[in-house]
């Protein structure tokens, strides 16, 4: 089994519907889940194992650690464009070097903003997305608002992850080019009506992809969370699994309960296991 | 024994001085190191367990869950009155609310700053100290740029800190206050020429204190490392010890190790503890 059980998950949210401030993010909620299971959504599909040199193109090769070093971040880079990883995921002040390093590649450069807790304030988590964008990154995967999340102010949680959305657009466009945000939900710290609400804020607020970790919390991507953003993001709409996804089989799970992409570290690990494993 | 062997570290030191950019910091760090013991430094120190309510004024009283709700952030300032904690410490989107409940109190608001990764870029640490501080803010404590630190690039790390304490020092101005800047080492992460070299990055770009650790790395506050901090930064410098301080004796032992400030969020409890054993 690896889907939750929605039936109780929906009544929850009918509980909380009367809320203050909540009523719409639940509504919208409650219509997803009600709707037509989205691919993934009720549990694995029928996706075939991506043969090894397509799965690397669903991951974000990551190194996030606090004190990763100058020549860490360069083996990073290596290994992504020898490899030909989706993005190489680096902290703000490795951007420059990270964009320099992927430049005339197809490896797109992807910094994180309000890294690891969400915890600033609306107007510097834009800022920081701002300078990352005038540094080199293409996609932005940031924290949400978990405070504001938690208090029950979720249109302050949607301002936040949109104040982010509109730096990027319009630092974006000022660069001539699409980039992309990611929230990250951080779903070891939420319970199930947490989770799926936040889909919704993310998806109001105007961003690309939902995206379930940090890496930093007690526990990572969980297939049935992947499932659940699936289904209350829809189709259209980016679901990143990351945290503590290590193996070949972790990452053809996630994608087969809806991920499109994935966040890992391990990613050469990933791929020689899935190239030796044909 | 619960000091580290220094004669060890001096000549890790040592081996290090003819790196590039290392000279300046590790030569201030050898003269610490060689000169008299401080106070604390060498041991702990035959300094009496403080009373209970002289306790209290060593502590900031924190709350630093990503997750921590509003209702939370009241509740700790409520507490921090109730005892006469030194200040309360909290994430940047809760500094209003906090200095709002702390006006008209001894109670110092204090916040956060690149936390707790310190994996920003320097403007945008500088920014988010300028905007704690005009939202009501008097203390920052803000993380080292623990990359810069790893990778040898010493001055960078200082030139971090010396960009939130100038915009501390700045905006401190225009509100008419003076705004204490602590620098978290995260010493968890750092070997010890790396802890001592942090305290001369830390003295040399004018902070106020160094502080052990965020409270959210594998390990928290060790007696050993505050005894080296005092030692490095002499008997004119801040030193706070946080991360893993739950109890009366282990508040106790850090002051007798050197430290002049305790970070703890279980510090009803210590206080209630040292009223019950005397």
């Amino acid at each position: 089994m690896s889907v939750h059980d929605w039936d109780r998950l929906i009544d929850a949210l009918r509980e909380h519907r009367s809320a203050t401030d909540a009523a719409p993010y639940i509504e919208e909620a409650l219509q997803a889940l009600e709707s037509p299971a989205r691919p993934g959504s009720a549990g694995p599909a029928e996706v075939p194992t991506p043969a090894p040199e397509e799965l690397a193109a669903y991951i974000d090769h990551t190194q996030l650690r606090p004190t990763a070093t100058d020549a860490q971040i360069d083996r990073l880079c290596e290994e992504a464009r020898t490899y030909g990883f989706s993005a190489a995921c680096v902290s703000p002040p490795h951007v420059s070097r990270t964009a320099r390093s992927l430049e005339g590649t197809d490896v797109t450069p992807c910094t994180v903003v309000g890294f690891p807790h969400g915890a600033n304030q609306p107007a510097i988590k834009a800022q920081e997305a701002e300078r990352a964008v005038m540094a080199g990154a293409r996609e932005l995967d940031m924290v949400l608002a978990l405070g504001a999340l938690a208090s029950g102010r979720y249109s302050d949680a949607e301002a936040d992850v949109r104040a982010v959305v509109t730096a990027a657009r319009e630092t974006g466009e000022a660069v001539g080019t699409h980039v992309l945000v990611k929230v990250i939900l951080e779903t070891a710290l939420l319970d199930l009506p947490q989770t799926a609400i936040a889909c919704v804020i993310a998806k109001r607020a105007g961003a690309d992809f939902v995206k379930t970790s940090t890496g930093f919390a007690s526990t990572g991507a969980r297939a049935e969370d992947v499932a659940l953003m699936r289904q209350i993001v829809g189709p259209e709409f980016g679901v990143k699994a990351s945290g503590g996804v290590g193996s070949a089989a972790d990452a053809t799970r996630m994608l087969a309960h809806g991920a499109i992409r994935i966040g890992a570290s391990g990613s050469v690990a990933i791929i020689e296991e899935a190239r030796a494993g044909r």
